[in-house]
């Protein structure tokens, strides 16, 4: 049995999540069928993170066990040719030590959401940035971001469907800046409650449309109730772009994360 | 009855092209529809340059002319609306003078074309470039590509359906340079012929590739013979940017059209 770790980037329009559904299509349903095609072996695939339906991913790490012995190059392939045409790509693999978990070993993960800001609507983007109409005003919603960077009770941007044990986070990053049309958000931390990144922006946007004052996002914070949230961002800005491993991290960052846990 | 010039953004793929076919769509009828919804005028869409079925544009210029006066601004908005669901969008309109034409009045197009270079299918840029597997070699590329820039009969990298009445045009620019997986190829021109740019890139891919030697490109161009042609890059790759018209260079870019006509 080898563990591979697989990185996955998918568009996720046609999907209704990443993980594996009663009904409808899922990236873990297509990459396990696939990967069943190529090895004749019942599989289960393991992500970093769930993402909700519409969501997309520059590069999802998960994991696989594989009784039969693969050069990962070769699986990558394999998988690749098989899970056509599904829009899911494997863009790395790597043969893992059986205790490295996609899930439980990864120490943070970074997303990134993006807003179309302009009148007229999306083309070549649709459905794959925010469209918003009104001139955001990207300055106030990255100083409005940072009362929420920190360790917080993130209940106000937790969904009611949110299955973590804790609504207390450290979020790490929640940064706004603008190129042209675009206002892009860049957010990390070692984990996210369930729709905490739409339900971030969703209240930034309202800032950055004026029509939540900046102190607005540190009260809806502070009351740790859902009834506070302003607004919940669609699912098709949104991209899950890195997943980061204590062996990936320079000595520094493996410090502070052992001081963290 | 007022000159009206649009800005049109469009995703190719839908499209047998911009201009009106006999049978299929095309961005043209689109917008005619559109407009007629609109304004109840039969008008007929003028653009800078034809675009082949699955080209895209990120800013394609065009004129109309309507006989019920319209704000610029309300115009755009009510064809917007009006064009949905295709994926055309007018980002810019404005009133201009009854001899300014979108098409003759051009004295600059620009295109880009877009290449992913890596093993992993596309998901999320899927129909919006090309996807080329083998490393390409973009120094490579972008040396042979200058030995076309300037003063040449293109008859190698021209469709056999093009109607210019002559091969002989001046390439300004034709750059390559690579981010990450991607190898963008950047070009401008007074005019181009039917289907050159896809020639052009082409014939690089092959370069980059190392299947084409450098020197095989000015051989091609030499020969001024459509059969040296070696490969017509894919049309999902392909972008019209930019339109340049007179009023909207420099006195010094004015002169050099004025001394090159």
């Amino acid at each position: 049995m080898t563990r591979y770790a697989l990185t996955l980037e998918f568009h996720g329009t046609p999907f209704q999540g990443l993980q594996r559904q009663k009904h409808g299509p899922s990236v873990q349903r297509s990459v396990e069928r696939a990967i069943n095609s190529v090895t004749g072996e019942e599989v289960t695939l393991h992500a970093a993170g769930r993402t909700d339906s519409g969501v997309h991913a520059l590069a999802m790490r998960c994991h696989v066990d594989i009784a039969k012995d693969f050069a990962p190059f070769r699986l990558m392939e394999a998988i690749n040719a098989k899970v056509r045409p599904d829009p899911i790509a494997v863009i790395a693999c790597e043969a893992k030590p059986d205790d490295w978990h996609a899930r439980f070993s990864c120490v943070r993960r970074s997303y990134q959401y993006r807003i179309r800001n302009r009148r007229a609507p999306l083309t070549i983007d649709l459905d794959r940035a925010w469209h918003i109409r009104p001139d955001l005003d990207h300055k106030a919603m990255h100083r409005a971001a940072q009362t929420l960077v920190g360790h917080h009770d993130f209940t106000t941007f937790r969904s009611a469907h949110c299955q973590s044990e804790s609504a207390i986070k450290t979020l790490d990053r929640l940064d706004v800046h603008r190129a042209g049309e675009w206002v892009i958000v860049d957010t990390s931390a070692r984990s996210f409650l369930h729709h905490q990144v739409r339900s971030m922006v969703g209240c930034l946007a309202l800032v950055g449309m004026g029509r939540w004052s900046e102190s607005q996002i540190a009260h809806a914070l502070a009351a740790a109730d859902r009834h506070e949230l302003g607004l919940n961002a669609p699912p098709h800005g949104l991209y899950f772009v890195e997943a980061t491993y204590p062996e990936e991290q320079g000595p520094e960052e493996q410090h502070a994360n052992q001081e963290r846990n």
